[in-house]
C-alpha cells in the first residue's frame, strides 16, 4: 500500500509553494526507502518549477539533492540496510542496458533516464522530487554518504558536487594545472574546491572582487575580476583549464583567449542565449570547448567519498519548508553562500493545504 | 657562401608565379641542406599567397609539404646523413625552450614557431617555402621518411598527413569507434585512410554521392550525403568523432547532434565565418567540439612511420613548375584527387625570370 508523505509543491509556475501530501510507491523488491532529512535547492529546481524550461507538470514537487537516512528496503536490496545514510541526485532510473548505461554514464541513458522529478517514471507517473519526507528509489541510484559527512552539507553534492567533479576528472584537473573556476555561486563553490583538493591551482574568475575572501576560503589561491580593464589581454593564455559555472552568456572567443594551447573549457551553466565562436579560437593552440551534465551513479559514490576523504561538503545556509519561495528570490538574486537546504523535519509541524 | 637556388615566387597576390633564383642560407652547424624532389601544394598556401589571410610579405615563394633528399649536413648534425630521404612539413624552427616545445608541440610555441614560409626567421629573413630546388632546415624540424614511401605520395602527409592524424590520435579513433570524416579533400582523404588503418569504422560525410567509390577505395564503409532530406534528424547519435576538414562555414548544432553521448568534433578547416552554437548541444551528453593544428615533430614522425607501416601515402596529382597557377585554380574549385604535387625536377630546365 502506497504511504502517504508531505511534500512541497507548487500547483502552476506563478502559484507558491504549498505543503500538500502525496503518496509514494510501496517499495518494490529493487527499491530503497529513504527519510528525508535535507534537501539542497537547486537552480535548476528554479527554472523548472517557474516552468522557464517550458515542460513542467503540474503539481510538481522539485529537489534533487537528497540527504536522508534508510528506512525500509525491498526484498531484494542488497546494497543498503535500514539505517543507512544516503543521497540521490538527480537520477532515479535509467535502462541499464545501453552503451551509456553500461558505461556509468546513466544520465545520457539512450533510452531515457529517468529524472528524480517532473519525470515520465517506469510506471507513467512523474516522479516528484525531493523536497518531501521520503522518497522511494531503485537502490542502484542511490548512494552511501560517507559517516564523516553531515547529511545537510552532503545534500548539494549530488547535483553541485558531481557537475563540477565529473568535468574536473574528466579533464585530469589536478597537480600542476592552473584551473580557473567562472563563477562562485552554487557551483562555483563546489569546483573551486574541489579542484583544490586534486591539487590544483585555483583562480576564481568572478565579475568584481567581492567574492575574493571567499574564493581564498575555499582554496582558492586568487580571486580576478573579469570587468577590469585589460583583464583579457593581461590574462591571455594562462590556465589549462576553465570551468564555467554561470548561466549568463559570456564572449567565449574571449575565454578561449584565457587558455594555454591545449587547454579545455567547460560549460556547465546552461544560458538560454546562443553562443558565438570561430573556428581559429580553437584551432590555434588545439582548444577544447566542451559541456558536462551531472555525471553516472559509480562517478556520485566516487565523488561523495572525495569529499569526505578532504574533509568539505558544500556551504550552505539551512532553511525551513515555509522559507522557500523567499529563498528562490535570493538564490535568483545571487544572494546566498553558496545553497540553501531544507531542513524537511520542518514538514513536521507543517499543516497540509486541501 | 649562400647558394642561389631555383624557386616559384610570386610578386604579388594577383601576380602569376615565376620562375626566380633565391638564396638559401649556408648551413649552420646544425642545419640540413635538403634537395626538394616533391613539394605538395596545400590549400593554405593558396590563401596565403592570395594574401586571403592578409599577412604576406612578396615576393614569396610558399610549400609547406616539402619531401626530398638530404645533401650536405652541418658539423653539428647527428640525426641525418647525406643521401637521407627526408620532409619538412610547417615547421622550421621554434624556441625549444617553453612548456609547449618541451611538450612536443612546437606548433604551439610560445615565443613564436617559425613557418616554413612567410614567416620571420631567427635571422629577420622571411622564410621561402617548399616551391623550390632547395631547402635549408634546423635538423629538428627534419623528419625521416621511410623507405616504402615513395617521395611524391610522402610530401603531403608533412601537412595534410599530421593534420588529420594528430587529432585522430588525441581523441582515441580506433577500434571500436565510429568516426565521421566531413569533407573528402586533401585533409578529408588522409583523415579516411589514417582513421581506417588505426581501426575505426569510417563514415564519409559528403554533400552528395559523387565521391562515394572513392571513399570506399580509400577506406570508408560508407559515404552519407549531408543534403539528404532529415540526414541530421535519422542520423543523430551515431558518431563517436567527427573530423570536419572542410573551411566552409557548417551548423555546428546540426553536427553536434550527431554525435553519441561522450563524443567529440574536431575542427581542422578555417572558416573565415563565425560560429554558433548553443551551451545545450555540448552540455547534453557531454560532448566537445575541439580545434587542431599540424602536430608536433616527434608526432609527425610517428605519423610518417605509421602511414608507411600501413602502406600508403596521400593520393596524388604531380604537376611540373609551370602547372601551379592552374592547379590552384582546380584546387579552389574542388577539382583535385587529392592533392598537387610539383615535379621539382621540372626546375631545371626552367629559365629564371630577371
Amino acid at each position: 500500500m502506497p504511504m502517504t508523505v508531505k511534500a512541497l509543491q507548487k500547483e502552476g509556475p506563478d502559484k507558491p509553494f504549498k505543503v500538500v501530501e502525496i503518496e509514494r510507491r510501496d517499495p518494490r523488491p529493487d527499491d530503497v526507502v529513504i527519510d528525508i532529512k535535507a534537501a539542497g535547492i537547486c537552480h535548476s529546481d528554479i527554472h523548472t518549477i517557474r516552468n522557464e524550461w517550458g515542460q513542467a507538470h503540474f503539481p510538481l514537487a522539485v529537489g534533487h539533492e537528497i540527504a536522508g537516512v534508510v528506512e525500509a528496503v525491498g526484498s531484494d536490496v542488497t546494497k543498503f540496510a535500514v539505517g543507512d545514510r544516503v543521497g540521490v541526485g538527480c537520477l532515479v532510473n535509467s535502462c541499464g542496458e545501453c552503451e551509456q548505461c553500461r558505461a556509468g554514464q546513466e544520465q545520457n541513458c539512450l533510452n531515457g533516464p529517468v529524472g528524480t522529478y517532473n519525470s515520465a517514471d517506469v510506471d507513467g507517473t512523474i516522479t516528484q522530487g525531493g523536497y518531501s519526507q521520503k522518497v522511494v528509489v531503485n537502490e542502484n541510484f542511490v548512494c552511501r554518504i560517507p559517516d564523516s559527512l553531515p547529511l545537510d552539507v552532503a545534500a548539494p553534492l549530488l547535483c553541485a558536487g558531481i557537475t563540477t567533479y565529473s568535468p574536473l576528472q574528466t579533464w585530469n584537473v589536478g597537480a600542476g594545472k592552473k584551473a580557473a573556476i567562472l563563477g562562485l555561486g552554487g557551483l562555483g563553490h563546489m569546483g573551486v574546491q574541489i579542484a583544490a583538493a586534486k591539487g590544483a591551482e585555483v583562480t576564481v574568475l568572478s565579475r568584481s572582487t567581492a567574492k575574493e575572501a571567499l574564493a581564498k576560503e575555499l582554496g582558492a589561491t586568487r580571486l580576478l575580476a573579469t570587468s577590469e580593464p585589460g583583464f583579457f589581454r593581461d590574462h591571455r593564455g594562462e590556465f589549462d583549464f576553465i570551468l564555467n559555472t554561470i548561466s549568463a552568456p559570456i564572449d567565449l572567443r574571449d575565454y578561449l583567449g584565457l587558455l594555454k594551447p591545449g587547454g579545455a573549457m567547460v560549460l556547465v551553466g546552461l544560458p538560454p542565449e546562443g553562443l558565438e565562436l570561430h573556428a581559429g579560437n580553437l584551432i590555434g593552440g588545439r582548444k577544447a570547448l566542451a559541456g558536462s551534465n551531472i555525471g553516472g551513479i559509480a562517478q556520485t559514490q566516487e565523488m561523495l567519498n572525495f569529499c569526505a576523504d578532504h574533509g568539505f561538503g558544500a556551504r550552505i545556509e539551512k532553511i525551513g519548508v515555509h522559507d522557500v519561495d523567499a529563498a528562490y528570490n535570493r538564490v535568483v538574486a545571487g544572494d546566498v553562500r553558496f545553497r540553501f537546504v531544507i531542513d524537511t523535519s520542518t514538514f513536521e509541524d507543517a499543516v497540509p493545504a486541501e
